[in-house]
């Protein structure tokens, strides 16, 4: 039987921006930023304005030197055995963070092959059995079913299936098979 | 009403990378490839095999530097009055071309913009209404309509509906909205 396939996403999801953007705001700019204070704030409100954070996403090396998410390597190897994983990433908007990303994915996620990986700009042409994203603009407009991995920004939206951690992505997606 | 959508392939459909081939095997291998003697042969076959094709394709500025199809840039104009054009093209195995194609498109297609770019590996999980792409493998498991764009490569597959150039893409496509 063909498996049901999943499409990840990156940012948020595999690889930890907030933790980076927090390190970053406070070495470029000496700000201080608490995750606790963030919660359901957008990324503009809690980043100080959209010029700041697009300077940080724009610099060299941001995306190749995110920190992976908790249990997100074990986990997508454990779900790849009866799942196909793609990784959807909208990359297009940063065009530094294309090689980047594959970089990346290829020090950490190595098990992903290339034909599992989308660099996209929007996600709705994506057609996968699931999309695990952190962002309801993604998940508003998925095929398939919509899973809300936890970030600050979206603590607030409840119209989701949410997963606070890959423990719980791993939970939920083994009663899927 | 909500337009239809059409993925379009770039490397054969709007880049020609088969005369590109031939101007470097011409240059770098003094090998000379005539267009009339390859109809119908693999990649492969017309190019020497699998190692002098992947070495010119991953030379630098190759991607950077290919000429556009005759009448792609109109053609794309036109039909984005009436369709939803996604720029959607396998770029991963291929990491230098990622940024090169990003930044080739921004020359010839400024008017595409980067949420509807797609630099992919399998096309198997992109849902378009149509697909316009040179390769049986993508238009195999297309979830739209698919539309064969002539290359040498393709000369003598029948299964597809068979569009030779871009006018006569047009025209079909035409007929569709």
């Amino acid at each position: 039987m063909k498996k049901k396939s999943i499409a990840v996403d990156m940012d948020g999801v595999l690889a930890d921006v907030e933790a980076h953007l927090i390190t970053y705001f406070e070495r470029d700019f000496g700000i201080t930023i608490l995750r606790e204070e963030i919660q359901g704030l957008t990324e503009e409100e809690a980043f100080y304005g959209r010029e700041k954070v697009r300077s940080v996403l724009n610099s060299k090396d941001f995306f190749r030197t995110l920190p992976v998410i908790d249990d997100a390597v074990e986990s997508l190897k454990l779900l790849q055995e009866n799942f196909e994983i793609y990784i959807v990433s909208a990359a297009t908007e940063f065009p530094l963070s294309l090689n980047e990303k594959i970089e990346w994915l290829a020090e950490h996620f190595p098990f992903i092959q290339w034909q599992n990986i989308v660099l996209c700009g929007s996600k709705t042409i994506i057609n996968t059995d699931y999309l695990i994203d952190d962002h309801p603009k993604n998940l508003d407009f998925c095929m398939g079913k919509p899973i809300m991995f936890t970030a600050f920004h979206n603590a607030k939206k409840e119209n989701y299936l949410r997963v606070n951690n890959w423990k719980e992505a791993v939970a939920v997606l083994k009663e899927a098979v």
